[in-house]
């Protein structure tokens, strides 16, 4: 049984989902594990996780467009000290995922051949954002 | 410690609720674990999971009325080629879920009396999909 | 390795967040584990989890304001009989989590300094609620 932990440090370009596919394959690959789970945790309430669609990028502007209008930045919110994107980002995290699983077979993670991951950024300038990597299995 | 892993593959009947409870509890007896982790896994991006009541079936009408109305096909969608049932499912996916886990004690799961598991097809035909199925414990 | 398995009950005081962070946190630290995994698992469809700020209440307060706009009590629902709060609590439950996994660093689960770990209560009035705690480890 191996355990293994490692924190990928991800500096953003402001609101956009950014791919960390590879980056996670390669600590599974570090790990050593050959059967077991990977878990994806992201430390922030602003940022938050999705596994969607690698291969039309227009995907992931229809689903910007989307949030955008679910939880404008116009919206009257008390929360405003932070500036007018901060609270539609703390709601678009509680609508995504802070935690994401992904078990891994003969080594690799058993994404679908149109599966990427993503840390989507929902603030608009750039932030350090941290996302803790756990593994274990044999 | 047992891992264990196994693929169930489900041929939808396009867009609807399709429960695997039992399916899924089957695995867990096969898998011999008697107090662990079972993690779900959907290698699709138009098909999602959720957990939900197994009771009055109307509670799954309500909630696909719901999402229906906040995700709509009739939506204007720059990802269209796939016809416009495709990005529709797309954002319900990222709205609901892609892995979910559920503990095991005395050798089931630990899902309350009125929880069911279900697989949510998004799209308007049927699709063969497949969940991935990892449980460890002892 | 360790495994251990608790269940946290709490009888929440209505329609609000409760704050279950310390109490996961003693759960942690009586598992004994020091790196590892803590999975938390709602035995409910009307209530759920969410991962959120903190610091500032008015977060909250945002929050609660804009899930009572998007899945509105006074909605035209089929599941009508257990209540009208009762079938808005199903839907949003959906639209967040049943089940939150967070890795365990030196026998403390790695949340972020402004992560907060929060059962969000649908029902307009108290009820029991029972979320399964496991952890495993070394």
């Amino acid at each position: 049984m191996n355990h293994y932990q490692k924190t990928l440090v991800l500096k953003t370009r402001g609101k956009d989902f950014h791919r960390i596919t590879r980056e996670i394959e390669e600590i599974v690959s570090e790990s050593g594990v050959k059967m077991g789970l990977c878990t994806l945790f992201v430390r922030h309430t602003s940022a938050s996780l999705v596994i969607q669609e690698n291969a039309d990028p227009d995907v992931l502007v229809d689903l910007s467009n989307f949030f955008a209008k679910l939880v404008p930045e116009s919206g009257h919110y008390i929360h405003s000290t932070e500036g007018p994107d901060d609270m539609p980002a703390h709601i678009r995290s509680a609508l995504t995922k802070t935690s994401e699983q992904i078990p891994i077979n003969q080594g690799r993670l058993v994404l679908g051949i149109w599966q990427g991951i993503y840390l989507w950024e929902h603030r608009q300038h750039s932030h350090r954002r941290e996302i803790v990597v756990y593994i274990s299995g044999i």
